[in-house]
């Protein structure tokens, strides 16, 4: 067990920032990018407790879960964007920022934590909004808590492997990915079952999340290759561009799965709050 | 790609920050400037929320657009504030600031990437307040975020080489211009629709709301040029009058184009509220 821990500097951002280090732009991109991304979470987070009212009480869950998943990551974010801050120093006669030398070394696993809160609640905050014809509701959400927890917790031991054990690395990996390929395919269900027999406009908003689920999904395996994406061999890169850009996807990533996807999932209810007889817009009253 | 990165200090601010350092009064004038900006940013989001209930429920998307831009505001730019004050280091011998040797540099960058969020919202939040008569609403929005977004993330690329490479720099900022131009297009359009068939007193605002939106928005290609505004020359000025100069400028942009166009849309929303038969003055209950 002690092996599990007997780690140097585990992670490829810190072996870019002993070997290179960074320059100012890869260093600085990299903050603005982490800070952006925890700013627009808590931006959301107004959203959709303003928002909330604009649907019907029976859908108001599903904001609830939103906001559930803003703070978490809101919190998260910043912690992972102080982690980059504080793990590399200024080097004023190369001009780069280096891995300082008794500061906390930077790891993506605040990442992974909030996914552990996160998961769970995308997955089961959608079937708060779409009605399942066929799948019962308590199947459906056993799966997505089963496959997302699984499937986060294997990416997590595997993301400590990334310079020091390759082949751990992809191993761990490739677990985590058979987890994710089984929700798509539950997601997947619950997307065609949720289509039938509710309005146009509200079926094509189904459409649409389909659709952003999985692309920003598929995402952060990509993500999680990137050092390896940018060697197309079995070293990692040790490039800053592979930093930056893994950065930037895994920001894109949380945004679009989180904070659209709660969008869509607003919309999607709005629709069928007025289905169901239910017209935030023409409500008299101030409530 | 790699070649991207390799800059030196890429700001006119932390080159100040070197040679000449920053007397009291600049050094802590920015600051100052820096901070009542993101303070303003927190009050005027207090008082978004509290005012949303002042206009009929289909305008109150506005309301809760200009707290994601309040929001998102005050989180950068309270950061960009601590950037400031993290970057320079009283060197009590000569009683001016320094770059600190082992600290993070400054960097404009933050309140770029704020732009990112605040750009497509703050053109799209204008939308749920005036009626278009002749343009359709996806098409405008469309147009809004596309050029919204390329103007923001072309001048966030160009402003690290500000004082590294002017070429690239001004052909950046260039490129960025094409988009602010259309943007101003677009919204020339949706004043001049937006003011047909409305009362005497909304269309009044709307018409403020141009002026407002005119002047803030040239702000920001003045504040991107300063070091060369107060050079006149192709040589970035090394003055930290252009410091501050900038700062003030940035500040006076963000607090009009966010907080005074926002109360602005929220008069004119309360005005076609009353029109629409809500008047929230006379509502008898206390909802």
């Amino acid at each position: 067990m002690d092996n599990l821990f007997s780690l140097g500097n585990a992670t490829f951002e810190n072996y870019v920032g002993i070997t290179s280090g960074y320059t100012e732009m890869a260093y600085q991109m990299s903050a603005h990018v982490l800070t952006v991304g925890f700013a627009i979470m808590l931006a959301a987070l107004l959203y959709f407790v303003l928002t909330m009212k604009t649907v019907a009480p029976k859908y108001r869950i599903s904001s609830v879960l939103s906001v559930v998943v803003m703070v978490s990551a809101f919190l998260l974010l910043m912690i992972q964007q102080q982690n980059w801050t504080n793990a590399f120093v200024f080097d004023a006669e190369s001009g780069r920022y280096f891995l300082g030398s008794e500061t906390d070394q930077f790891n993506n696993g605040y990442r992974y934590l909030n996914w552990l809160i996160d998961v769970p609640m995308l997955l089961f905050q959608i079937l708060f909004v779409v009605s399942l014809t066929k799948s019962t509701f308590s199947s459906v959400r056993n799966q997505f808590w089963f496959s997302g927890t699984l499937m986060i917790l294997t990416g997590y031991v595997g993301q400590f492997y990334e310079v020091t054990n390759p082949t751990l690395f992809f191993i761990w990996g490739a677990i985590s990915t058979v987890f994710f390929i089984h929700i798509l395919i539950v997601m997947k269900k619950v997307i065609t079952e949720g289509q039938q027999g509710v309005p146009e406009k509200a079926k094509r908003y189904i459409g649409m999340i389909w659709t952003i689920f999985l692309f920003s999904w598929m995402l952060y395996p990509g993500a999680y290759l990137m050092p390896y994406l940018f060697s197309l061999g079995l070293e990692p890169a040790l490039s800053e561009a592979a930093v930056v850009g893994r950065h930037i996807t895994y920001t894109v990533a949380d945004v679009t799965s989180k904070v659209i996807y709660g969008i869509l999932l607003t919309l999607t209810a709005q629709e069928m709050s007025k289905a169901d007889g239910y017209d935030y817009e023409s409500l008299s009253t101030t409530s």
